[in-house]
């Protein structure tokens, strides 16, 4: 943190600069520091940590939060932190990334398709202490009130202490009204998945297409997975990172000389 | 794998399915089983584990290669296996999900952003054991032929043994004539990370741009680590997974009381 000042607090999301979920965040944390402002021109949903090697990115200045500073960005939710870091930012640094708040679920296996903490992460990459927002909600008009008092009370705590070695918390809000929210849970990673649907359908012009649709099927039951936390009513904080290695794994295959 | 058949094996890639690292994965894992080729109809290199929500899939039935039932799909890698799943293999189930061989490295941090892992990182989510192939060599014209021994030993192996609990290898090749490499190494994801440096320039039309490109710095110089075997001349066989959760953060935050 720059010396005698207020934190530099950069803001993303993955659902689009527009998105009410973003303007729910910017409420929650404008007092914590200095926040600017960088998202995507349009959703980006499920795009993961994608990001774009081929086609130049557009940056542009908008006034769409008051008093703060803001840029949309072409590119996907990776790209935009990208280029807060590289090209916004610069010497200012950043403190902390927030992205946010997912209009979803970034629970359990989410977190691998999602925009919003692999956004977080990116930063993370980079040193920056990051959380990833969710509320579990995917409606437009979902209300972000309840969420944005477990927004803080997290800024808040990570501003003060850091986050060490982990850098990402994916955080996931339930979908309840403020009085039936319990409380926040460290939980680790649920193992659930989605099982495919896809519709099929001729479009106007007799060409069939497919459109993925799925089911997300969760059978951890244990008490200490995200999923679980959230059905019990708590705010699930899962420590997260981008190291992928099956530890548990390598004894095995070292011992058959592959 | 269904009795008394050849294993059901699904090749996909990142490069796109007229990638000659595609075709080079397909030589070498044809006589193993049957080959159903699902592949993107363009480059999808960086799209990480990115999935199509808001539009239409296209797969069309095309004949690159002879004697090889193959579809290209106008989605993302992570697209093409769950359509691969659901829509073109369906009950006949799959044995095996190889990916690659790609275009380049996916050792270490690249892991995150690399369409061809996250396409097998897909596959083994429903339960498939699955290998992702790359080449330290970007190049179009690389030489794939030292690479093809190593597929064919690895997917010999896994087809033989499975991979039991893990179910996901992610596997990267020295660029590197057959007889300087040295064999294999099972790592760990190294330390690494990009530095991004944005091209910056004006469009024909005077908008300004930024165009990503970025230096790849490894800080991990222990043995185990994959960017170092290869660097030593070995292949490097990370076992991976899609549990993101960081463990050794567990217990630190549970004591704070957050």
């Amino acid at each position: 943190m720059t010396k005698n000042s207020k934190p530099n607090i950069l803001v993303t999301n993955d659902d689009g600069i527009t998105a009410p979920g973003i303007k729910a965040l910017i409420e929650a944390v404008s007092d914590f520091g200095n926040l600017v402002v960088v998202a995507p021109d349009s959703p980006q949903s499920g795009q993961g940590h994608a990001l774009t090697l081929n086609t130049p990115l557009r940056l542009r200045k908008v006034k769409h939060f008051e008093g703060i500073e803001a840029y949309e960005c072409s590119g996907t939710p990776v790209d935009c932190v990208k280029l807060a870091k590289d090209v916004v930012m610069g010497e200012r640094g950043i403190d902390l990334c927030v992205s946010g708040i997912n209009h979803g679920s970034n629970a359990s296996i989410n977190i691998i398709y999602s925009g919003t903490v692999s956004a977080a992460m990116e930063a993370s990459l980079e040193g920056i202490d990051s959380i990833g927002f969710s509320l579990l909600n995917y409606s437009y008009d979902a209300d972000f009130e309840p969420a944005k008092k477990y927004v803080r009370h997290l800024v808040d705590y990570v501003l003060k202490n850091g986050l060490n070695n982990t850098k990402l918390l994916n955080v996931n809000i339930p979908g309840l009204p403020a009085e039936e929210i319990k409380g926040v849970k460290v939980c680790r990673q649920a193992e659930a998945k989605w099982v495919e649907e896809f519709a099929r359908a001729k479009d106007p012009h007799g060409r069939e297409y497919y459109w993925l649709t799925g089911k997300f099927i969760n059978s951890d039951n244990s008490e200490d997975a995200d999923v679980v936390a959230l059905e019990n009513g708590y705010v699930s904080v899962v420590p997260s990172h981008h190291d992928l290695t099956a530890y548990d794994a390598i004894d095995g295959l070292r011992a058959v000389e592959l």
